[in-house]
């Protein structure tokens, strides 16, 4: 992948069967710039088919209207009990089926995963991963709802995962300005760090 | 609905992680007419993310080529564990956005109320539900496996429940000839107790 390629767009989705949250960037390069962020309210729907019907509504919506080229999604694989995990399963694919149906490629992270990405550390919190966003992507004001942070943070990731630095072929191995650094973020700031 | 509504053509779906079963069925008025069953064979695809495109294409391409107008799943609540049961959710959740993005509408059945429907007896085997199935739409050959039957079976199923008769409008309430009495099929194919 070179610099001179064109823009891509990723959608990262966290498919949950009560909210669904969402945040789209736009890369060039190593560049990334935020373009939108959001939170589907599905807990106003009893009925679980109308749950998935606008889930699939929303994602491709979104994959349509900002000509969407990635799907990233935050795929927990644990769970409560088997029927929750069953909703959740249908909410992840209905997900990825809208992705499909555009022909594009679905890339699954696991919450650790993208933590771990995005601050260096698996275990950090959702504002601390909130925060780091806000950093990376300057943008003034956080996403409505920390809702919708989730969505956001698999997008980043899924950038990170797939960047031309983090295939180095750029030539720069450097850790210098390497995304994820939680451990310096946090001395450079260290009014975020959760009391 | 009435006798001189157009046809109705209904799909039918087992989606399991491993196997995918259909059966599409024609209907009109009180009679229907098989039109295909089939067995989507995924267990080859050791990526999960592939057996999910392959079910939306197939699903996708089953509604656009047979020009389906309604389709029924099977939808089991149970499973081993969490990991099957999100499996086996992401396998339903393609399958109902698949229907989605066709602009039809979805509706879901457990299994033992498949196999009331249409052996009057929610705990008949598969072997009494594709024996009764091949009784009710007069096919010559069994399915291609049973692996089918349980699609197909969930197509009739939902014929039968959103029928001119199960709804009373055409007048008959009587049980004559009534879908579903397994017993009177018994009687009729003593042949087809499984042993």
């Amino acid at each position: 992948m070179k610099e001179t390629e064109k823009p891509r767009i990723i959608l990262g989705i966290d498919p949950g069967t009560n909210l669904l949250g969402y945040g789209i960037i736009e890369t060039l390069g190593n560049g990334m710039a935020l373009k939108g962020t959001g939170v589907v309210r599905l807990d106003k729907y009893s009925d679980h088919g109308k749950k998935l019907f606008h889930i699939y509504e929303k994602i491709a919506g979104l994959i349509d209207g900002f000509q969407i080229t990635e799907v990233a999604i935050e795929a927990p694989f644990y769970g409560k009990n088997v029927q929750s995990m069953l909703k959740l399963g249908r909410a992840q694919g209905v997900a990825i089926a809208a992705a499909i149906s555009r022909n594009l490629e679905v890339y699954e992270y696991v919450p650790r995963k993208i933590k771990q990405s995005i601050t260096g550390n698996g275990n950090a919190s959702k504002e601390q991963v909130s925060a780091m966003l806000q950093s990376l992507l300057v943008f003034d004001q956080l996403p409505e709802s920390l809702d919708a942070t989730d969505g956001l943070a698999a997008a980043v990731c899924h950038f990170f995962q797939f960047s031309p630095r983090s295939f180095g072929q750029t030539g720069s191995k450097t850790s210098k300005g390497k995304p994820g650094n939680w451990k310096q973020f946090l001395s450079e700031n260290p009014d975020r760090l959760k009391k």
